[in-house]
Formats: structure tokens, sequence, C-alpha cells
């Protein structure tokens, strides 16, 4: 089966559309894009969107548990974050693809700040859709054009490599692990005489399983019409449960402790208690009494969280748009980048008053729903729906989950984020770019919040540094010839000087210069203050400063600044004409 | 009489000399500046040097006795700052101007962390010369090429008018007027009533005195052969008269009031009792113990001085290197940046062996030591040895000094650095710079250690958004030209394909595009990954993108990248001819 184009006409963020800004109706249909697509809601596509969302929620529920886990929360946590986005989503979502939940690394995000408090969990849930959708208002999305694709790709890979390696504990049955990644691997490693053989075993067969799903499903040949009908409901068989595998999985694991359990025999490491049914609607609390009595005030808790407040909904915003990119690539529609920040803003929101910690578009689920082929939105309902009676009639099942086949399906979700292709990528084709990518991922192994910090202060200081350090070509014709490279703004300013007076003004006798700017796109006051003092130097020295190619723009600077003996010519030769010209006068 | 030309060959810091960067030889002469110049220095020099050193040690007395005040520490404490510098920079300085010590911003500042304590102040001139030094060491003068013309001057007019403001409490014989700015401006207005005669009329006497001596030195005219005698020397004393003006103003002061004590007639504010005698040399103390009998340990101390041992360095070179520059400028030589970041740290940590505070070059000093004609940096010792002399033999006088006096003195050296025509330049030649200048004046008037991070921030915003906002020009032709202004580096990238998009991809029908880059000269990996996206949606929809002008570089980059149906041409005609032939073909 196909991924669908989509057939619907999302609303998008096009110029062309900018005649429509004033006019209140349409501005209307922009902040509410189901506006657009629900009066041509067909039959066809709720058939599809339907079989879409049920496989998604079954995808969505043993994701929800095992990731509430990674946040270090009870498990009944992650579904209820797991069915508020499909509710907002399809009402203010513009990918018909993106699946609104918690994931792998919003989790272990959420984990360090939270410290493992409900309270703080849904509050930082809260404060996060405020701030997302505060970006959306004020259009502050282009501060995501700031994070480098290296530096995504670090972040991601370590994010994964850590949540991975966390669960390799659960699949030991191990106890007491420490959370830092480094001190994880030393302890995981030193207490492996400790396991728990039935946890080993069964962590095991549930990776093995799920990985020869997920090798049949890639190995499927495409379905053509010479097949004959059984082996094509053959491939179908393969191909749902492939789809649905994590479900398969944690299904099977759990009956098979189930019975074992109601014979007495205690084997595994389970889920245990949880709260039963849904959560209750109601404004996240703004203060908590801690069990000795003391109340946390609000300002406590955000003091608390921190940089959190700042890292969590940008990564929210990131890890979203990046994957409703990448699907709107493939399946060749146009997202809106602020209606996206602000349906993620208001799905936090609103998912803080049903006790949800913060969400984010899922990578491994949107894949699923892409490849199942929904059509709209409309899809997370469904999700929402089959998520909701998890809540209310499963959860006393849930108890006998083990937590190996949870592990067993985190580890499986995050591997394909370890991205060692990148690696010989980068080498290939810009060696430098792999600077920012591993002081990412080494950063965000040591403590993955600062990773991404890190990761933007060095991409940040090399592109600073080519500001400051523009390439100057000197090529002698009798004159010289200084070519600039690129722009020429502040930090530049400098490294000109230092270039002219040494090459121009410091030898014997003093040289005449063209300085080419045809590449210069725009110039700053501190570099046209440095200009008339080198223009007062090469007066002193009897020699000339000729600029070329100058911009109007630029050249209109120069003159408001009233530079002294400012000369500009149009080309290069002819600044070198009228030096030789000025030569033969003398 | 006309400043001299330096004839000294001071050591540059040029590309000329890498090739003795390996003989320790001249590394040596490099690091130790006076080799090069002492061996040469004659009788003339000398001469020339003690009527500088002299007039400049006759200013630094009262400025220093100020400076101190302003630094909130004991006035012995300006001496104490005041004649390491002239040591140290005659064997370490690359300019024959520059003279170091106390001055008004750096006393400002340290006024802030310091908190009046002279312990706090001498350790953090023993820790500031060390990260001077530092910086020194591992070449980092580069960073202050990121403070851009505006925000110094924004930091330099701020802190004259917070300075000079301050004073106005010491002319009234004001008590008890708090610190920040606008409290100060407030309380000040509202306590006139309280003000004390005799300090108002003193003060206003010497601004008054000082004023009319520094308008007859501007006035004088040049002197020529034509002039009697009696001409030239009554030229020359009123020109002595003007330089020394401080000194003149301090003393007479002094004298006034000391005999007016002596009849016990109390009409001014004194200065008080100071310590005797010179500072013992002996190291800073590394932690402190409390009247109340608590120990202050050193890592304490560092944790108060905080975001200080950042700026406070930083602020020191800064101030020197400008000044140094501009004079260099005016007298026709070139300072080594690093190797004044060396001797300001150098001086700093040997200064803190005698109790003095963090200095750095002195613009008014400099000016007057410029002018007076001084040869070498050996007039640093004369100031000195001067300063030594004070501290030795007139203490007790020192007692005397009526503070609005120093005031005066104070009011009259920070006023030119409130340049309002810098804000009618700025508007002239570049609307967009009044930005930053003014976010650093408004945010340095109201915290002044806060101002200068703002104005950086600011305008390395200003440049960040120039990255990821180039202008892209889109022409029609049939097909459509896109032309790139600068540099295409990642925070670009969203911004060109959104451009590409639009234009070309989501009309319909689809158009092609002739990519322009001859401006362009990097590119990254992020670019790189996008660009593979844009390749693949113009073969979707059946079109086509053209490279034009790319450089070598940059080619090697794309074609390493193996981007699927890359086409390149020479020239925007041949990107043209390509696409038609392709139109014809169909």
């Amino acid at each position: 089966m196909e991924p669908l184009i989509s057939q619907i006409p999302i609303h998008r963020n096009s110029a062309q559309h900018k005649w429509v800004s004033c006019c209140s109706f349409c501005t209307f249909h922009r902040w509410i894009p189901i506006l657009t697509w629900l009066p041509k809601y067909n039959f066809r596509w709720l058939q599809m969107d339907i079989i879409a969302g049920v496989t998604v929620g079954l995808t969505t529920v043993p994701q929800a548990l095992a990731y509430a886990e990674v946040a270090g929360l009870p498990v009944q946590y992650g579904l209820y974050s797991a069915f508020m986005g499909g509710f907002m989503y399809c009402v203010l979502g513009t990918s018909k693809d993106v699946t609104l939940g918690p994931t792998a690394i919003m989790s272990l995000l959420c984990a360090f700040y939270i410290g493992g408090d409900p309270v703080y969990a849904v509050l930082l849930s809260f404060l996060c859709g405020l701030i997302q959708v505060s970006l959306a208002l004020l259009r502050l999305g282009f501060l995501l054009d700031f994070i480098s694709y290296p530096v995504i790709k670090g972040f991601t890979s370590a994010a994964a490599v850590t949540i991975g390696f966390g669960q390799i504990k659960s699949i030991l049955g191990l106890k007491n692990i420490p959370h830092q990644f480094f001190l994880q691997v030393y302890y995981t490693f030193q207490k492996i005489p400790e396991a728990r053989l039935g946890d080993v075993v069964l962590g095991v067969s549930c990776m093995l399983l799920l990985i020869v799903l997920m090798w049949m499903k890639s190995t499927l040949p495409p379905l053509s019409e010479e097949h004959t009908t059984h082996v094509r409901v053959a491939q179908k068989i393969v191909w749902s449960a492939a789809t649905v595998r994590n479900a398969l999985v944690v299904v099977g694991a759990t009956v098979m402790v189930f019975s074992l359990e109601s014979a007495d025999q205690h084997y595994f490491t389970l889920t245990g208690k949880t709260s039963k049914g849904l959560p209750p609607f109601r404004p996240p609390a703004f203060s908590e009494i801690t069990p000795n009595g003391t109340i946390v005030s609000f300002s406590d808790i955000v003091l608390d969280l921190g940089g959190g407040l700042a890292i969590i909904p940008l990564m929210g915003l990131l890890e979203s748009i990046a994957i409703s990119k990448a699907f709107g690539s493939q399946n060749n529609y146009r997202i809106d980048p602020n209606q996206e920040f602000f349906a993620i803003g208001i799905t936090n929101i609103i998912g803080s008053f049903v006790s949800a910690y913060p969400v984010t578009g899922s990578f491994g689920r949107t894949a699923v729903n892409s490849q199942t082929g929904v059509c709209t939105p409309a899809g997370g309902v469904i999700t929402g729906v089959i998520v909701l009676l998890s809540l209310a009639y499963l959860m006393p099942v849930f108890y006998y989950i083990p937590k190996a086949s949870l592990a067993a399906v985190i580890i499986c979700a995050v591997t394909p984020f370890v991205d060692y292709h990148q690696v010989i990528e980068l080498w290939r084709v810009r060696k430098l770019d792999l600077l920012p990518f591993m002081v990412t991922f080494l950063v965000s192994l040591w403590e993955i919040q600062y990773g991404i910090v890190a990761g933007i202060l060095v991409s940040g200081a090399m592109l600073l540094y080519h500001e400051a350090r523009p390439k100057i070509k000197v090529t002698d014709h009798g004159f010289l010839l200084m070519e600039l490279d690129s722009g020429l703004s502040f930090p530049a300013t400098e490294h000109l000087s230092h270039v002219i007076y040494n090459n121009a003004l410091q030898v014997s006798p003093p040289r005449s210069v063209v300085l080419n700017c045809q590449h210069v796109s725009r110039i700053d006051f501190t570099v046209v203050n440095e200009l008339r003092n080198l223009l007062k130097q090469f007066r002193l020295q009897n020699v000339t400063l000729i600029f070329s190619g100058l911009k109007n723009s630029l050249l209109e600077v120069l003159n408001a600044a009233d530079l002294p003996q400012l000369q500009h010519t149009e080309s290069v030769e002819a600044a070198f004409e009228s030096l030789l010209g000025h030569t033969h006068n003398d």
C-alpha cells in the first residue's frame, strides 16, 4: 500500500495569501484550518482515516505507557497526554500526517526538569503551551532557523542513544541505576550479574519479534495485479501485523505474564498499580503541598523548571516542525509553521487540564499514520478515542504489562534516530559541520538539555567567525587589488584594516589599493568609520584607495558619511585606468 | 607646540613579521618592546619625555584621587593604582602615548562589583590581570571585534553622563545620595535645598576656571617666527597653565581651604584622613575576615565579583585599545593589540601587589601626554615617580583637598565623552545603527555593567538577522531569476526555501528557476540538505532549478553531496539558454 498523496487543500502560508490577511473571514479560516477541509469531507476519507486512526492508536497506547516511564511519571500520565493532541490537531493542524502525543525525546527532557513530580509535569505543559502560543502570535518561528541540521542530528542521535540505553536496565530487570548516561553505562554493566532471567528472556524475545516484523514489512514485494488473491491477503496480514507490531508484542507479553501470574509464578518486573479511569478535567495546580506540609509556590516551581521553560517549548516545536516538513515534502504539501506552533501550544495548554505532560509530534506514529493512508487530521480523533477507551476500560489490565516488553518497544522506536550515516555524509560534504554535530552529540550525552544549547553556540560562533574574517584576496597589478568575498559588517572592520595596513601602508614605498566591493551587500557605521581613518592614512602617505563595484545602497551610505576624497569606479578596470592616469600625471 | 610624530620604530603586529615568530630572539623583542627602542634612546627624547611625564603626573595625581572616590575607595587607592602602569608600560607597551592608570569608566564599573571593599578591589585587579594576560597568550583579541562602534559610543556617553552627574552631589555638598542613576537624579534635585554654600561656590569656581583654561588653550594661535619673544613666552605660559590646569585648580583650592581651616572656618567638605606613605609590596589577600569575624573565602569573593570578571577585563582592554589606536592613527604608528593586552594584564597583576585596583589607558592623560610631545613610553616612568613622591610626602596635605574641586576635575574630564554629534552622524549615515547605540546608552544609564552586554546582543542579533534573511531579488524572464545578495548559511535556509516554494512551486503551472549565486561565498550542510529537497520537488513538478555563477569551492561541496540532477552554468545567460533549449525540445 502506497502512501496517498494529500488531496485536501490545506491552507498555505504563502505570499499569495497576503491580500486576504485583512479579511477577517479568511484570517479565521487560517487559524482554524478544519474549516477549509471539513466541508469537503467524504466517505472514502472517513474510511481511510478510521483505519489509520485505529492503527496509530494501537501504537500510541503501548508507546505512551513506555514514554511515561522515560519521563519518570506513573504510566497513566502517558495516556493522559496521548488523546488531547488528536482532538486539537484535528481542528488546528495544517498537516494531515502529524500525530501529537508523548515522545521519547520530550519525555527524556521533561524527566530532567520535573523530577518525577506530576504537579510539575502538568504545570510545565501549561506554561510550555503558553510560550508556544506566544511564539506563534509574535511570529517568532524564525528562531528555529538558528538551529542547524548538524545540531538537530547530533541532538536526536544522542537522545536516541540515551533513551535506548536507558531501557537496557528494564530489559535486564535491574534497579537503582543512576540517570546520567555515563554512570548508567557503568552501573548497568557492573550490575549485569544481578539481571533477572525472566525479564531478559522476555525483553530479548520482544525485541527479536519487533525486529523480525519490521524486517518483514520492509521486504514485502509491492502488490501487483499478477498476484493471486491468497498472496494479496497474506501480504495484507503481514503488513497489518507489522504495522501494529507494538500493540501485538505488548498484548502478547501481557497475556502470557497474566496467565503465569495467575498461576502464582512471578518471573517478571511488572508495570504495577496504576490509577483507574479518565483524568479529571480541571486547571493545573499552580502550587504544591509537599508530604511534609510545606507549600511550594508558583514562583518556586517556575524557578525549579528554569531553563526547561525555554528548552522544552522550543524542542517541542523543532521536533514537530521537522516531522511535518519531512512528511509534507514526501506527500507534497506545505505546512504553516506558525499555525503548527499555535496547534501544539493550544494542545499543551488544554492538555494540562487533563493532567498531560508536554507533547509534540511523534516521528514513529506520524510515519505509521502516513503509511496507513490517512487523508485528513481527523485520523487523530479516532486515535484519541482509542486512548480514551483504554483509559476507561483497560487500566486494570495494564498492571500486568511487563516492563521489559515496553523497553523493547522503546528501543526499537528510537534506534532509527541513531544516524551514523550522517557522520559519513558530513565528512564527505563539509567536514567543518562535523564540529557542531560532535559537540551537540557529546554534550547531549553528558546532559541532554545542554547539548542543543552548546550546538547552537558552536554553530553561531562559526557563523560569526566568518563575519569577522571574510576572505580578502590580495593580488598585485602594480597596484594592489583587494577583493572581498562577502559582506562587510562591523566584526570584519579590524581584519580589513589590518590587511590593508600590512599590505599597502606599512610597506616602503606605500602602495595604492583598489578595493573590489562587488560582493559586498551591506555596510555599517563601524566600517564607515574605519574607512574614514583609512582614507586619511592613504592621503597622509600620498597614495590612493579606490573603491570599485559598490552597490548604490552602499554608495549612498558612504556619501552620507561625507568621507574625504572618496573615490569610486564602476569596475575594477576603470579603477586601474584612473590609477594609471594618476601615476602618469605625477 | 605641535604633537611630535613618533620617531621610534615601535614593533608592529604585521604579517611581514611572521617569519620571525619562530626566532626566539625576535619573539623576545616582540614581548619586550623596550628592547627595540632603548638602544636608540637619546638626550632629546629624554628631555621631551621628562616634560611630558611631569605634566601628565600633575594631571594624574588629582584625577587619581578623584577616581578613587568614583570607585568608592579611600582616595589613596587612586594613587596606589596610578604609578605601576607607567613602569610596566614603559617596558611592555607598544604606543608612546598611552598612559595606564585609574580611569573614570573603570572606576565606575569597579564601584559596582567591589562594594567599597579594598580587598575586593585589589583581588579584582589581580584576577582581571590574569584574564587579560590569558587573552593575550591565547590571542583572543578578536573578541573585541564584536563590539561595534555605536555600542562603544553609547556606553562611553552613558558612563560619562553617569559619572559627571554623580559628581554634582559633591559640588552641592550633598550626602546620602543613592548610586542608581535615575534615583540619583531624583534625590539630587530633591535635596538641592540642603546644598552647602561653600561647596557650591568653590565647585562652580573650579569648573569655570577649568573651562576658561581649556578654552584659552584651544584658541591659542599657532606660534610662528613672526611673533616676538614676549608673545611666545606668554603663549607658552598660557599653554602650560592650561595643560596642568587640573593640578593648578586643586592646589589653588587646597591652599585656600587650608588657610581658612587654619583660621577655624569650616565651609567645605574635605577629603579627610588618608593613610600615609607608600603601599606595602605584598600579594593580594585571597580571603577576607569581616569585622564580625567570619571568613569570606576566595570562592565567595569570586562569586561576588561574578560578571565583573568578564566585563572589567574586557572593558579595560577595549578602552585602552581604542585610545592607543586613535593616537596611533593620529601620530602615524600601529600598535600590537595582543601586546597591549599583555602590558595591561601584567600591570594589573603587579599592580595588585601594591594595592592597586584595575587600571587601563586614560583618554584624557594620553591626550596630555601626546600633546606635550612625549617621544617614548619612558614618559610613564617620570609620571610614576611623581605619583610615588606624592604618596611619600604629600598625603598629609591631601586631607585638605576640597571634594568640590575634585568633582570639578572629574566633570571637566568626562564631558567630552558625551558625544551628541554621534547621534546626528548615525542618523545621517545609517539610522539602523542608532538602535544598538540607544539600547546601550539607555541600559547603561540604568545599570552600567549591563549596557555593553545589551549593546553586543542587539548588534549581534542585527548581524544574525541579515544572515537569516538575505535579500533575494526575484525577476521574471519567462523563467524566474533569483539573485542572492550575500552569503547562504544555515539560518537563511528556511527563507530561501520559502521564497522558492512560493514563487515557483506553489503557483500553477510551476516555474523553472535560475538561482544566481555569484555573490555566495560559502555554503553549509544545512543548506545543501535543503537544496536536495528542493531539487526533488522541482523534479516531481517537472520543472528545472539551475544554479549559476557558483564558485569552485561551492561547486565542490555540492558535487560531494551528490545532489540528484544538479545543474550548473557559469553565467545567468548560459542558464537561460539551457532552459530555452529545454523548452524547445519539449
